[in-house]
């Protein structure tokens, strides 16, 4: 283990960006990864200078991508709004830009169509985020999410399209959304060189709901230390980037969930 | 279209499996796919007599499978209870014996012991499946299911599992289960020969409920018109079995329900 980062979202309802901030800093856990909305809370230049001053470093911004749209100003805008997420991501020296498929345009029943979206999204503005130096981090959801949230279901989709582009292009490795994969253990060796970030939450049992409802690590199924080491045998040696969007956990105190959070990291 | 199918399942809390039987023949649904709970209501040789007299094709039994337990003892009685659904699958007509995966042990967070234990019980009920006749249509279901359900999560891993075995291993194609693959095509195409069975229902936006919200054909965003096409260039011809597993659709009343599977049947 090279260290913990904390998603904000993972105490999203409770503290705002200063707060997750200052209890990074107080609970000794070295990394932070922002949600946009959090960034705009104080202002991207302020954030990036707190940060700093904190000491920590930016595993990830959270997140850009979602190109399907159902028509040429709905793309049009979010294309725009990921050259600002690359703006972003820059500003506060983030190891990359976590970047989501989207899901169905409405209405829409096109899958297909939907990810040639994405796809066709993505390469419009790749030469912003290499230009400034911002690695793109595709991340695949869990399919239960291709509907609404992710068009991008699979590890092996997520690599066909960062092979096919290439520089500046990674992958993020959530293993929510890939521990059921029976490809996994192949597709994170062929992923060596392009893990650009690794999330960490668990599976519960029973789940009840599809987003909301992320176990932290050691509740759930999750065979968490097998895939870690699966992608520390690809050559990642990054932070584990702690990531829970759970209505049970936002109603815990704050400093008792970075608690849990860094004694899992201690093995504990 | 060469035909419907009521797999009983989509009426389950409301009619007893004779009440099935005669409303498929009163709404001119050609075919029926019993859950195994509902054969044992009225007891295997009558059932497999009334659906007889009642002119009805038998598409499927619903369900074996399931192997993968915390134990020996839970894995024999496993086996066990697979080798009594090859005798019901036989002595009903079934077209095929649909076989799910299970899921991971009590305890577990062993996925692949879980998919080596389904394989190995695979592997010992087969002999008595071929020697009644009987196919196993091996049904990888959502990932979503992988913990509590489901070890068998995709078209590629159940066609791994077929040609692997070969002669009397087929597989079931749910578009629910499948429809977010990006995989998908292709896997079709390779299953050419293997389809023993392809069932229908449609994904809700959003969705409610990881097992209870399916929708009516149409409802959802799968477009079904072109997995459906798919099989069929990959040589199915048989029918389109309606398979929903929803608390709303269970609530109406269920020759409302028919009428609405038999529409969109006629493409209405």
């Amino acid at each position: 283990m090279t260290g913990l980062s904390l998603n904000t979202v993972t105490v999203r309802d409770r503290w705002s960006l200063a707060q997750c901030i200052e209890g990074c800093a107080r609970h000794g856990i070295p990394g932070i990864s922002p949600w946009r909305d959090k960034l705009g809370e104080m202002g991207v230049a302020a954030a990036a200078r707190r940060i700093r001053e904190a000491g920590l470093f930016v595993s990830g911004l959270c997140r850009g991508g979602m190109f399907p749209a159902a028509d040429a100003a709905g793309r049009r805008a979010a294309i725009e709004d990921n050259l600002r997420a690359i703006e972003e991501a820059a500003a506060i020296g983030a190891r990359c830009l976590v970047v989501l498929g989207g899901g169905l345009p409405a209405g829409s029943k096109d899958l297909p169509g939907a990810r040639a979206m994405f796809r066709d999204g993505l390469a419009e503005v790749l030469p912003a985020a290499r230009a400034a130096g911002v690695t793109i981090a595709l991340e695949p959801l869990h399919p239960m999410t291709c509907a609404d949230r992710s068009v991008l279901s699979t590890l092996g989709q997520a690599l066909d399209l960062a092979e096919e582009f290439g520089e500046g292009v990674g992958i993020a490795l959530d293993v929510y959304h890939v521990w059921w994969d029976p490809e996994l253990e192949r597709q994170v060796r062929r992923a060596r060189g392009r893990i650009a970030a690794f999330h960490v939450c668990d599976w519960l049992v029973p789940t009840s709901d599809l987003v909301f409802d992320r176990g932290m690590m050691g509740e759930g199924v999750i065979d968490i230390p097998r895939i870690r080491a699966m992608a520390e045998a690809a050559g990642y040696d990054g932070p584990s980037e702690v990531e829970i969007l759970s209505r049970r956990w936002w109603a815990e105190e704050p400093d008792r969930v970075l608690e849990r959070i860094v004694d899992w990291g201690r093995g504990a």
